[in-house]
């Protein structure tokens, strides 16, 4: 039987903020965060708009849901993203001691995973691949657009 | 001779911010980005008053100077800070390419120096130790209280 509230749901709803970072010309990855099948926090990445490298969505998300919770603390709440974090993003969702992470495609090179799971906080669950052809696929048309332009300049 | 734009100068403003922060009952962390010798942005540790784990003194200076640059790249910058940071906040400064750093206290628990300067951006250049000693008395006379705060209670 089908389920709204499913993995590849929430991560449907990641992929729609990556597309609105996409229309805004950013490296197009989105982040949802999940509280007892409610989305409390959604963000895209800012960082050319905001001239800011800590405006990733993930460090964007984790401060809108702690601020919806009054929390420091995620321990009950599910990340998801559409791209592996990097060290910074991995390093906050430490500090929130997030309960779960899921995300879509992986980053070799920026990816937190180089590192290992134990640069996480121990009891963070981490969940990975769903829905990573359709990250990849948006991630490589923004790259490759990129480099069109930058080769016509 | 004595220079007023020596690492110890820098330090003491980090100093004075780290000392903001432990009149505020949050972990005494502060910190300075400098820019040809001027401070453009100054920060320190907000993480219980804003409820919100990001918000680590390098983090928000580094918000503070791209603001005040209008840069998301701070490679002609120094980050003074009283602590060594953590992976978050290495991850950020790698970002960034920030030129160089200057932490005072080590932190053997938390510092991104378990992983090693490569977590860092290539070009960052990296100095510890200025003022080290009272960084550290500060960082244990917070957590001297909140013990005997925590045994009273």
């Amino acid at each position: 039987m089908f389920t709204v509230f499913d993995d590849n749901h929430f991560m449907r709803e990641a992929m729609k903020q990556a597309q609105m970072a996409f229309e805004e010309d950013e490296i197009p990855v989105g982040a949802v965060i999940v509280l007892d099948h409610h989305i409390i926090a959604r963000a895209y990445n800012r960082t050319e708009q905001l001239k800011d490298v800590t405006a990733h969505a993930e460090i964007m998300a984790i401060t809108a849901a702690s601020d919806y919770l009054g929390s420091k603390y995620l321990k009950d709440c599910t990340l998801f993203v559409t791209l592996e974090p990097c060290l910074m993003c991995a390093g906050a969702l430490k500090w929130a001691q997030i309960g779960r992470i899921v995300y879509a495609a992986g980053d070799d090179k920026q990816g937190f995973m180089r590192y290992g799971k134990e640069v996480l906080h121990p009891s963070t669950q981490l969940a990975y691949g769903v829905m990573q052809q359709e990250s990849s696929r948006l991630l490589r048309t923004f790259f490759k657009a990129k480099r069109t332009i930058d080769k016509l300049l």
